[in-house]
């Protein structure tokens, strides 16, 4: 039976086993939901093993249980590791909810609920891909499954349990549906993502916090100090001062600018949705540049002193900020954490004392287009978009795409049907059922290329 | 009877008297205090009728009740009006207190308990130089006595309450014991006080906080923003660099200089107590200098973004600060506060929106030292402690003061007797006998030549 034909009669079923999975409030932020979590895990189990899978199975790790399939056609055969998460985002604030949102609605052609995309719609778009493969005998490779259930709150436990399980884990490519396209009618795939270096750093001037009467002007204050070192760390072009920063970063290939700058892009509607009048960022490179294939800095917190109702004067003992670096491909993140740190220490200024503490990193992400999965998953949106996909990079970092490559030495196909549209992590996520069709299509026609 | 002869006589009963005053808990900051607020304002007017008023009142005020008493001589001689606070700050952390911060207790020469020195310890010194010279029939001037209850809160009923009885507080000048010496050897009155200026800034960058991955490197971060805008407000020989900052900023005299430089000041000393290795002010000015004749700027608070544990990558949508600039006489804090406004505008950039809130302000003040109250004052510290007084300026702000001379227009001379080990606003304030047996003595000596 043809795909489409095969989603027509099959849709409703479909639509009862992702509800019944969005039902359970899998959300791993919050402990009392600790229950539900294996109530899910178990869920996925009994549908892998309906989907096709020979085995399944709940494995426990230092967190919530991960759920593991595989359906097995020949040791000669390369095989594919499907990752996804079965948690989801706590889903307040629940008054802004159209819809209950673990009671999953279908309303103006699509479904509403916590999940319905991120991530319980998108695996079930290749979960129910598998169940077609397998059912038609069109399966020529061997599929493992492995669904956790920490993605939401950073997988504490994932990379301890990959490196445990390598051997269950061995694969050839694997193939995630977690990441969103440039729009229903762009369709694209994820090529790259930024790697992350976070630190904290601790500024402390005088032993304790003083009368800025009587110290003022005499006593350096180390908030005054701290942001004077942080306004050191971009210059007036926008680039990173730290010396070695761009050693390792690759210039943005001349063919992959030209096809950014053919993503159709509005910057005055990107203004508008964030309401600010003007950008800033790197000299010499476009928004959409900036924020995929360049490295950048932001402070992601800062904090010192009095900051109560109205106006107390002091002069601080401490202030902090938490701040970190998106790296591109090639940047090592442990030799810039190493690099930032030696560079915050050197500017330090003798009349305080500087703590730079590295908190986590991780590495960046290329997905080469020659990758034979790539060339695949091309030809899947192709078949079920109409056109063939856009080649881009993002901005954000999934760390646990980069422990793969380093723990399992396999890349990752990101094969996302999401859309900015679909509000994952805010009120009133949903999936249109067009677009959930349009993944099944395309992560079939995926299998019959790859 | 001589001076020193009466206090050895009447010691006890003073003693008495003080003790009655601490051990009403006037903690104007707590409002479960509101009651002890009366108490202690009704026992300042049975005690200040005792040692020689006329009469003696209990004032309302939008706060808590002000005490007026008055003792007329003559309509031709001068007045002088005795400002003190009957209100104390509150005593915690109480596990550091070696004995009970509300049960006064005599040790080692020593009165030890909450308000010993500030305020009720001086204010007490005053009224028992005041009895003496009544009960000696010594007194030639009128004196009024005014006692407030929230000077700890920032005085805020105060200023109304000036301006509502101008003529019942019309006097030649204004006697205060409130502020602290050198030292025990090294007698000193106050001359001038900075004053004040205080903006709270607020920064804001995206509508909403944005995740920092999509967005960092292309959008401009608050956080960054505020950093680099604060940053650029002391330049490399610290001065201030807001345009026109230093138009009213009278140079030190070199007089002043001179006798600023004959201070003992241990630098080292200085560090070590505050635990930093190097000391951090305008170029061309020694410590002493910076914190007293020299205008300063403090962040005194700052926050923005994730301030929590762990990390948390965010590009944020705000950031604040609270900064203050501590002013030298002259420097008018309205005028400062509009060109301070008008300055992080103008250098505000235009991809974020940037808020400044003046806050509160005081004027800087000084006391010449031409006053004749001024140098009666010098003849009584000379007097009591063998030595004539350095006038030296302080660093810190008593907006009050500068309230006085702007709305009755009358000079305050500052007659403090308080050492830096007294302790004020800490555990185990104290004030010893020896320098309470001084004030009284110095005061008195003040009448006698005023």
């Amino acid at each position: 039976m043809e795909i489409k034909q095969y989603i027509k009669e099959n849709e409703a079923r479909f639509m009862e086993e992702l509800f019944s999975l969005i039902r359970i409030p899998s959300i791993s932020a919050l402990p009392e939901h600790k229950d539900d979590m294996l109530a899910c895990a178990l869920r996925w189990k009994e549908l892998l093993l309906e989907a096709g899978a020979d085995e399944a199975m709940i494995m426990p790790s230092q967190g919530n249980p991960l759920v593991f399939a595989q359906k097995h056609i020949s040791d000669e055969a390369p095989t594919i590791l499907i990752y996804a998460h079965y948690d989801v985002m706590p889903a307040e604030p629940l008054e802004l909810w159209k819809s209950q949102p673990f009671e999953p609605e279908i309303r103006d052609g699509h479904i509403w609920a916590r999940g319905a995309d991120d991530d319980k719609g998108q695996a079930m778009i290749q979960v129910k891909a598998f169940e077609y493969v397998v059912k038609h005998g069109l399966l020529k490779h061997n599929v493992k499954f492995i669904f956790e259930g920490e993605e939401e709150i950073g997988s504490p436990s994932l990379n301890a349990f990959i490196k445990e399980h390598k051997e269950l884990l061995k694969a050839d490519v694997i193939l995630v549906s977690d990441t969103s396209m440039l729009g229903a009618d762009l369709p694209s795939l994820t090529t790259g993502l930024r790697g992350l270096a976070y630190w904290e750093i601790e500024v402390t001037g005088p032993n304790r916090d003083l009368h800025s009467g009587h110290f003022g002007g005499a006593v350096a204050n180390p908030i005054n100090t701290l942001c004077s070192i942080l306004a050191k760390v971009i210059d007036e072009d926008g680039r990173i001062t730290v010396p070695h920063f761009y050693d390792d970063v690759e210039e943005v290939p001349a063919a992959e600018r030209e096809m950014i700058a053919q993503i159709p892009f509005d910057e005055q509607k990107y203004m508008a949705a964030i309401n600010v009048k003007a950008l800033k960022g790197e000299k010499g490179y476009s928004t959409l540049e900036r924020n995929s294939c360049r490295p950048s800095f932001d402070i992601c917190g800062i904090w010192g002193g009095y900051t109560g109702e109205g106006s107390k004067t002091v002069l601080p003992s401490k202030a902090y900020a938490k701040v970190s670096c998106r790296l591109v491909p090639h940047q090592n993140h442990e030799k810039i954490s190493k690099l930032f740190v030696d560079y915050i220490n050197a500017v330090a200024p003798d009349y305080v004392k500087v703590k730079v503490t590295p908190m986590h990193g991780g590495e960046g992400y290329v997905c080469p287009i020659t990758l034979p999965a790539y060339q695949a998953a091309e030809k899947g949106f192709a078949k079920a978009f109409g056109k063939k996909p856009l080649a881009v990079r993002r901005g954000g970092s999934i760390p646990i795409i980069s422990d793969f490559e380093q723990i399992l030495g396999i890349k990752t196909v990101l094969m996302g049907f999401g859309l900015e549209s679909n509000a994952i992590h805010s009120p009133n996520e949903n999936i249109p059922l067009d677009i959930f069709r349009k993944g099944i299509e395309a992560v079939v026609e995926f299998h019959l290329n790859y």
